[in-house]
């Protein structure tokens, strides 16, 4: 009996010790795109705190997260939406909500989540603790009679949802007030075929990339009465039709000091932009095509990565000097970079060389390198208590 | 002896429960001024998790956050620095570092705490685990033989502290790379009684208010050999001597949308500065002096308190037409403000009606009111990932 009670006290302890209490300010998840499964990671102790499997398709995943911190919510492109716990280190709920995914949001709130379809197209928007379906907006256009892909969904201030249509051509704003009711505004023509979108860290401009013609539509989402208007006419494939190796991702573009940095489309370019008028105002030369555009959190700096052949490398402009002021090499196929939340480090991942590379921004230095299997995307809780990721 | 293991294993079970696993991302603090106590608060439940005592002398107490969000820092007006546990509710650690002091932060990288001091005048820096002394900086001046007050101490990009010295009219920078051997940078000369500073959002510019002179003092950190200017010349108690019944903070001030809100110092207004040419662009008129003025996350509002005899009302002014839009009245001696990490809330404590109020950003309406004794701060942990908190 003395075995049996000292049996039954180690077992309750190790069920209840495992894993201890902790923050989860500083915690994150790197996308292992083949294997379907993501790490959780911690940024304070720079280390692999367990692997998570069983996500499905992570080719093309994002995630946002709780407003607790406690929850990823990973997106993947089988249509998959998976809820995971970082403190346990387990799946706490799965759906297949689509066909084919392109990625997801978190309302203002944290009480919604919301994952933008390609099939069938439009958004589905889930009660963010149970997973539920709360609202189903199809993309329809042409009269109802076609559904469009959905892109460049982000949360807005008051609970709203932007979103563009591919095939329609059309932003739209969904108001979630009302989960179960969704009050949608419609901006037709906004462009030609918009393949990704964003907003502005503050909240107030949803922009468009187009891919069916130069150009970007820009939306006020303060001044929605004036409707989806174009910008930067001469942005993107241009007349010389340049061979573009991968349509850069809008996500990462970056606003710092009254400024956005965007790729340009088949050039080795970063775009340099007046937010205030929406107007180009320099171009920085940089080594390749550039596929992500970040800011450190300070906007001093802006990282950059590159379509392939120059995707080993990663370019570091000083927004003071508007120059490239270092080159990084963090590996093979770097396809996603990630700043801690004050900026101190930035985490890269070099999927063919299996590993996650950190640098000190300050000097450079490379501070830790993880292993990871084909690590994609890298996303820190830190995200859940901003706008437009 | 069933009966035993019954008991037993509820033992077990209550001891691993309380406190249960948890996100800390919406977590945070109300500091209940009067009984030396804090409430851990939850943004998301809109409600309190327990109450923390202990801690001394509390009037005009602040809290910076660990990089993990687990833990608060509270600095007290007695000297008193204190590591509250937000997941235990307890205090995880307790020094008096000082005899009278007036705030602190937190570094970069989460790893160093600084305090900064009336009595002995200086700031003082500590292992934000142990709470162990690492550096101390006396603000000496006049040849060595003086010691000032220190006032409004920020963290900065690259492990840096910046403060003023409000007897020596000047502003340091402590670059604390290594953490035990502080470099220092002194700008002298920088202006007449700098009595509080804050930096901007970007951790670019630091600015302190001047109590001898009219006029604020300005530090581009990024451009520090220009060494610190005067701005706004005519910014302060002014030719008219009017009577001023409280010192706004400059921590509240807010940078949105390019434009800068400051108080007016005696005076019923809020002035908008442009921050590209730091000169005055606007005034807004409100209610009464205000004392925080404290920017939406998104900048679309800007919400303003005031001192005696209008403190019992808070105006809301709309960024975009630049004019007060909403007028409240949460209770009797309104002393601070709090937005929730993406703004859809904020928090108000109304100390002599001894209670915090939740407002709704949107619809202004009540979403709750919790109990407090004597409220002063509020403090949530997504500051942790923020620069100049």
């Amino acid at each position: 009996m003395k075995r049996l009670l000292a049996l039954l006290a180690a077992l309750l302890l190790a069920a209840c010790a495992s894993p201890g209490l902790r923050g989860t300010g500083d915690l994150g998840l790197v996308i292992e795109r083949a294997s379907g499964s993501v790490l959780v990671v911690d940024t304070t102790a720079r280390a692999i705190l367990g692997r998570v499997e069983g996500l499905g398709d992570l080719s093309h995943a994002s995630a946002v997260f709780s407003r607790d911190g406690r929850f990823a919510y990973v997106f993947g492109r089988d249509g998959g939406l998976t809820q995971v716990d970082l403190l346990e280190r387990k799946i706490a709920g799965r759906i297949i909500q689509a066909g084919n995914s392109i990625g997801g949001a978190i309302s203002q709130d944290g009480r919604l989540v919301a994952a933008q379809n390609y099939q069938p197209g439009g958004v589905k928007v889930f009660d963010a603790g149970t997973l539920e379906l709360l609202a189903d907006i199809p993309a329809a256009w042409d009269d109802g009679k076609k559904l469009s892909k959905v892109v460049g969904l982000a949360d807005v201030p008051g609970n709203k949802f932007a979103f563009a249509l591919f095939d329609a051509g059309e932003i739209w704003v969904a108001d979630l007030a009302e989960p179960r009711q969704p009050k949608l505004a419609k901006f037709r023509g906004a462009g030609s075929q918009p393949y990704d979108g964003m907003v502005t860290p503050d909240g107030r401009y949803f922009i468009a990339g187009l891919f069916g013609e130069d150009g970007l539509a820009l939306l006020d989402l303060w001044r929605p009465e004036q409707g989806a208007r174009k910008i930067l006419a001469n942005y993107g494939k241009g007349q010389e039709k340049l061979p573009v190796f991968k349509m850069p991702h809008l996500r990462g573009w970056t606003v710092a000091g009254g400024r956005a940095y965007l790729p340009a489309i088949g050039k080795h370019e970063v775009l340099v932009v007046d937010t205030a008028t929406w107007q180009e105002v320099g171009r920085i030369p940089v080594k390749g095509q550039p596929v992500f555009i970040m800011a450190r959190p300070d906007g001093r700096q802006i990282w950059v990565n590159f379509a392939f052949p120059d995707y080993g490398q990663v370019q570091v402009i000083d927004t003071l000097e508007q120059k490239v002021v270092q080159t990084l090499a963090p590996g093979k196929a770097v396809l996603h970079m990630e700043f801690t939340p004050r900026g101190e480090a930035v985490w890269i991942s070099a999927r063919d060389d299996n590993r996650v590379v950190v640098y000190d921004t300050a000097s450079f230095a490379r501070l830790a390198e993880l292993p990871a299997q084909s690590p994609s995307g890298i996303f820190f809780t830190s995200r859940a208590a901003r706008i437009g990721f």
